[in-house]
């Protein structure tokens, strides 16, 4: 049960020069969405950012040659099945995926981009994909409401995951609208490294391919790479922006553009809420947890310290409990490997209580003071490291029976 | 409940030169052994490592201050409370103990090792730790068997173990028997770096002060260096080997000595056992897992590969429940930050059963075949990475409800 404020937003702003369709395909499970297909319309800029893990799924393989290659048309994604660790089966299955798309588009092969997630380690079963393919295709030449199709498609890309996740946000500038709508999906082998599970996010703003991409690399920076759930890298984590510019105006180049600082404003609100949406999905999640380190020497140790409280299995299930087990936040900082931390100068506060003031308890702190923080749905750890100017947050939940039960049970 | 066999000894060899000595202090719980005295004779060597953590307790500071002025005659080990994240007073304290002890041995304060373990972030009950240093000492003057003497150290610093841990071994050289015989304890917050939770073991071996140190580091980086229960390092670890040569012959000076070897096994064995007990221990562990990553390009990577697969909580839960998801095997070695690993060359085993062929699942690879491994409560996990010819292993546990109950309901 996903955690605090995480519905699907009433509006789901258009976006000009993109359709979207969905499918039922049988991958994994019969009677629901599993297949998106988006169309960018000619002119459009794409730029992706996927995995760092090793065993990069087949169609991460893919995306990152098309890309080379082409200019993206087309996304294809299919729910159930992660096609990774699949061998040159598994890049056929995945080529064969964007030849029939681009048969039906009568584009290249290799204006396709696909996209796979669910179980690692079993072929496709590529003649329900294929089929499935056409019924999305043709399902996204269909008209429909712009919030239905973001829904549907959001659910169609789901697997442990228990809400459908979505953020929309409009600006002005020069009296042009200009819209940026998302959706992603992942709740379970998250601890993103240059992007997470799925994210899909889409804006009518023009926008130059080159830049498209530096934009979406800084903005991923800040959101999707700062959530956690388990700390495990998935193999098909990808974070696709499309920029179709029909919206009109100048072509964005540059920083410079007095229209950036608006845009990336409202673009970071989005990425942030898909990425904040994924960790109150956390798999079991029944806390939303904020963990921001500042006073350290850069952000690279600030990110340190606050990945080893994200990951901290005795932190995460003290969370759980609602147990201000704090001595737990100071053994996690200090394994964090930070060279020559002087713990005399460490302040910890849970929510607005300080438990320890430079290195020890404090001492006006009580153990009350601190239930009373734990128990809420939602918890700030704040740890100042006492040795520089540097800060960074970083966003995770707790670990609860359900998570084990969730991954011993069923096979994600 | 720990896994497989992990009884206590039938025989714990006597240590000549040691004497033992316990008593309920009441630092926490009534009703239970938590103060343990060991004495050695003038004479004898005693070597030690202590955790990498920041936020070493006040004990391990004090103990490498005295280790630095002294040579050690005393240990003196408190259970139930750690003593760490104190400051100043938890330094006073620790110090306190070590007076009241060298009070009344007639030795100097620098002559006592001071260890604590249990919860961090509370001050000692000082009046009642040195009233159980006293009686403790009295106990350690009374002549008692010495597998009792053992099992009741053993269970003195107990925390959420659920068995008491030992390991004993003799050893016969130019016609003189040898003994090593020691305790450990640990069950959470374990993944020692340079020394784990508390180990103490010692030898009637005539061993120099210096090479002693030397075998210890040795003997601990393959043993309990390479355990991991959650991957949380303790602000406590320590290892303390005593030699007090009292079984008579030369004075070990080097590993050039003919003797070395057959002391160094049977050391080995020794530490292995207890470092394995940790594990078999492991809170709520219903498994017992050895990694073995083998074709590396050095240990390093032997090790952050094995640690990955060690540390991931969804091999974990996949383990507690005995589902062979090899697809998270492969995400947890992808996302082990090898450089420039070839899936295509890596080849992974459930037991006896190959999974993953060169990156994709192996031809003759059943279900069935995978799954009868994976419901045995010892399993290895073997993996090549077809790069090298290094090779390491790592001890763990899976990840169970009763993991997650044990750190919700209990301060440990």
């Amino acid at each position: 049960m996903a955690v605090g404020h995480t519905h699907f937003p009433e509006l789901m702003y258009a976006i000009q020069g993109l359709k979207i369709g969905t499918a039922q395909a049988h991958v994994r499970y019969p009677n629901r969405r599993d297949m998106v297909v988006f169309e960018c319309a000619v002119g459009s800029s794409v730029a992706g950012v996927f995995t760092q893990n090793d065993f990069a799924a087949a169609p991460v393989q893919v995306c990152r040659e098309h890309l080379k290659q082409n200019t993206p048309r087309f996304l294809v994604i299919n729910t159930g099945n992660a096609n990774a660790a699949t061998g040159q089966q598994g890049l056929e299955n995945s080529r064969k995926t964007c030849e029939k798309l681009a048969q039906l588009a009568g584009v290249a092969s290799q204006a396709i981009l696909p996209f796979s997630t669910g179980v690692i380690g079993e072929q496709l079963p590529i003649e329900r994909v294929l089929d499935g393919v056409a019924l999305a295709y043709q399902n996204a030449q269909q008209d429909k409401d712009p919030h239905q199709a973001w829904h549907d498609a959001a659910s169609g890309i789901m697997t442990t995951d228990t809400i459908a996740k979505g953020a929309s946000e409009r600006i002005e500038i020069d009296g042009i609208a200009y819209h940026i709508t998302g959706i992603s999906k992942g709740a379970g082998m998250i601890y993103p490294n240059m992007a997470t599970m799925l994210a899909f996010v889409a804006t009518d703003f023009p926008i130059e391919q080159g830049f498209l991409q530096h934009i979406l690399q800084c903005v991923v920076a800040q959101s999707f790479n700062r959530i956690t759930v388990d700390g495990d890298t998935s193999t098909n984590d990808s974070c696709i922006l499309m920029a179709t510019g029909q919206a009109g105006g100048a072509v964005l180049q540059s920083e410079d553009d007095p229209r950036f600082a608006t845009f990336y404003q409202a673009l970071q609100k989005v990425m942030l809420r898909l990425a904040e949406l994924i960790v109150r999905d956390g798999e079991g999640a029944t806390k939303f947890i904020r963990v921001h380190v500042e006073g350290g020497k850069n952000t690279d140790e600030c990110c340190a310290v606050a990945y080893s409280i994200a990951h901290s299995p005795l932190i995460k299930t003290a969370l759980f409990a609602s147990d201000p087990n704090w001595g737990r936040i100071v053994m996690a900082i200090g394994k964090a490997g930070v060279t020559d931390l002087d713990s005399q100068k460490v302040n910890i506060w849970l929510g607005d209580v300080q438990i320890c003031r430079q290195g020890g308890v404090a001492d006006d702190y009580t153990e009350e003071a601190g239930a009373k923080v734990m128990v809420q749905a939602e918890i700030d750890i704040r740890v100042d490291l006492g040795r520089g100017d540097a800060k960074d947050t970083v966003y995770t939940c707790d670990l609860s029976y359900e998570y084990v039960k969730i991954n011993a049970d069923y096979r994600s």
